[in-house]
């Protein structure tokens, strides 16, 4: 019996860890599929290395290219694994950093190698030696100026990394020359599949993704303001409990991965500023203007994280005090949303943001609105503690309002650097709530024939209304 | 007199780029004289980096070794160039993961080399092509999750160059096993050779560092916090105008580092986990509770940026309503820059921050104190609008206060998890205040016998009078 119940036990065990075996193996996979589902340039991405790493290969598998390159070849196989990048430009970055450090280190290692050899066979191994440390220390320490450190630090890695192999190599290499010669060529090699491949077979931009990024950004932004006025000024009788309401809501949290895009961002421009031109995108493409919309998308996100702080405060506005700002704060927030949303979106469409000057002003004349309210109001009970709360988001909005007002001057900016195209004319300043939702380009007569032109005098601003809207103006054009 | 005044022309010419020339000089040894004075450990990891290299070049200088070596020893060099870091985690993470990932990805290149020389002439490179295909391709995958990213990044790379070298080389290289074993030792020499100076010339701690800085961004949170009462409470009638002032008061702006610590942060933390136990620190020290802690300074510092927001208000707070809230904004913002102070020092000093629960529960009391003036305040003129920054100010202090709490909450669970040294009993709650500058380390009666024990029975909470104090306790102990 006993032997009997142990093998139970066995039988157990083992479909017990089958089972968790099963269960790993699930959850990797999801965990794969969702990666690349996420985004499936990672998939290609990988591909890419797997292609241009085989590609070099083909210097060891080919009689001839393996002849004139000898053991030289594995530097192109090195060259691959380590200059090929997700993006384009730290591809060509990494790649012309290495290219040219190889270049300049070379030369200075034979000079170094030659002068050595001067100085007889005791002295020989002492200034070879000397020379490694000094350009070794050197070149280190000029690796923590900010400038180097952004744009060349790989080039100085490889810069001491080939100095030291050619002159300390060749104190035993005779052919010191061909040899440099030799891993110059398979580096350019190495270093032109990379880019070959990076570049012509689905190319990913690191301007493009910081081009997104800092438009995606905006929106999530936008998001939160266009949801605030309602999320703040729920009243009780509105039902829809709020502890149910706020994990189903997503605009309240997104935001706050702007608050942490300063690396990305940083290091994307860099990326960025090595790139030739591409698509919409020239050569000199105003990178750096971005870094500055970044910043103000920033201080944005800081003053919304301390408006969501007041979301959850325990206090209760007085309805009264509620009522007299409600309209001009649900104004402000829903204004800003929306000029935030067509800045975004003319940063997209790489367009001139005039759509955005419209809610901007609203949110001006709203914020002034509020003042004048506010120097009008009269409170009956003197219970400040319980509009401390309200004052407090109406105070941050005004400050979201002069952000907002910053960014579209900072967009402004940006569009008349890059030369983003002008707006359509036959687009009226009425229109632009019917642009909103991103999907939709702008209508001109031509291509529209069934455009019946409705105008309409006083358009609502409220979301709801504006997505009816742009469900009419779908059906009229189908 | 043309020759002449041409002649006087170029003179000009000469002497102008000359001056150009020497005060670019001058620039840049000016620049790197700072970067080496802000940093001196800068110079001495840049000696570090030139020893170890030095170090391991002798392999080529001495026949034994290269006659055992032979070119393997480049290994050597390469392995001291790509693996030493700053810090000593960073060196020992990327050695551990080159190390081993040289191992594991050697051993399958052999295994690879001998399957695919089993399938006959024709069919070893196809095999060979396309397991150097999918080992890249899913490995280059694999760096896709956030996890392998963070810790085994470099690894990875590795293993990927080493699968393709051993693999490839082994195709033409017949002794592939004394090759691969010849490498991986070359490998092991540059790697213990980074870790050994690294470890035993002046250490660069990651984690140290890490300690440090989060106690010095709190520290900064501090000196904002303990300036903003007198900054923003400033009547107009002490005189001091703002313009100047501001730019000499480096407090105001010195937080803003804190808003993008994140990145940094994460870094040290995922070095410092590689790291063994040094100095006070314990192998397995708690390095993400100083993450979480950073996180709540984020937080902070992110009320801070609206607080700072509001220094530079236009609309005057009318003097009689900033008279009433001043005492209880001026303690809540004073008693929350003495306790993340006094929390910093507690980090520092690792001890149980016990001395910040006073300030704390303190800030409290001046947050509950202007919940009751605010609640039974009673305003003569109705200018809600006037106030309204103010009540700005005030809410956003109490939030600091709330995330203050949460600090010294999260600092407490730090000095529980690392066994921070309980605090000396001598020292009674009453004394805090005399701690806070840092250099002053706690007295007990043994080691000053001079110490005459003045008790101070409502000790002032101001920065100047505590100055005071502290000199005539200096004055008493020398």
């Amino acid at each position: 019996m006993e032997v009997g119940s142990s093998s139970h036990e066995k039988d157990g065990l083992f479909a017990r860890g089958w089972w968790w075996l099963k269960a790993m193996i699930i959850g990797v996979v999801q965990k794969i599929i969702k990666l690349g589902q996420d985004d499936p340039r990672r998939v290609i991405h990988s591909l890419k290395v797997g292609i241009a790493l085989t590609l070099v290969s083909l210097i060891y598998y080919s009689r001839p290219l393996y002849d004139g390159f000898g053991a030289a070849g594995m530097w192109a196989v090195l060259t691959v694994v380590v200059v090929f990048e997700f993006t384009v430009g730290a591809t060509l970055g990494k790649g012309l950093n290495r290219g040219f450090a190889t270049l300049l280190a070379g030369a200075l290692g034979v000079g170094a190698h030659h002068f050595a050899s001067l100085c007889g066979e005791k002295g020989e191994p002492i200034i070879l030696g000397l020379s490694t440390f000094l350009i070794a220390a050197t070149s280190t320490f000029s690796r923590f100026f900010p400038r180097i450190k952004r744009r060349y630090d790989y080039g100085v890695v490889i810069f001491i990394l080939t100095f030291s192999l050619v002159s300390v190599s060749g104190y035993r290499v005779d052919k010191i020359i061909k040899m440099a010669h030799q891993r110059l060529l398979t580096i350019i090699i190495g270093g032109v599949t990379c880019v070959t491949v990076s570049i012509f077979i689905c190319p990913v931009w690191a301007g493009e993704d910081l081009h997104n990024l800092v438009a995606q950004n905006m929106e999530m932004i936008a998001n939160f303001l266009e949801g605030f006025g309602g999320e703040y000024f729920r009243s009780p009788e509105d039902g829809d409990s709020p502890v149910i309401s706020k994990n189903q809501k997503p605009f309240l949290k997104e935001y706050k991965s702007v608050l942490n895009s300063k690396a990305t961002e940083e290091s994307l421009a860099n990326f960025a500023s090595w790139e030739p031109g591409h698509g919409c995108f020239r050569f000199r493409h105003p990178w750096k203007q971005y870094l500055q919309i970044g910043t103000l998308n920033r201080q944005c996100a800081y003053l919304v994280e301390a408006l969501n702080g007041c979301i959850n405060s325990e206090i209760q506005v007085p309805s009264e005090f509620r009522k007299k700002i409600r309209k001009a704060c649900t104004d402000m927030s829903l204004e800003c949303g929306n000029a935030l949303k067509e800045l975004a979106l003319a940063i997209k469409e790489m367009r001139q943001p005039c759509l955005a000057d419209p809610p901007v002003e609203s949110a001006k004349t709203a914020a002034g609105d509020l003042k004048t309210t506010l120097k009008t109001a009269f409170i009956e009970n003197s219970d400040l503690l319980a509009i401390m709360s309200a004052a407090t988001v109406a105070s941050l909005l005004v400050e979201i309002v002069h952000c907002t007002d910053k960014i579209a001057k900072s967009v402004h900016e940006l569009a008349n650097l890059a030369h983003f195209k002008k707006v359509d004319p036959t687009l009226t300043p009425e229109k632009p709530y019917l642009l909103h939702r991103g999907t939709i380009k702008p209508l001109s007569e031509a291509d529209s024939p069934h455009h019946v032109g409705i105008t309409i005098p006083n358009l609502p601003t409220t979301t709801t209304e504006s997505v009816h809207l742009e469900c009419v103006n779908n059906i009229i054009n189908t």
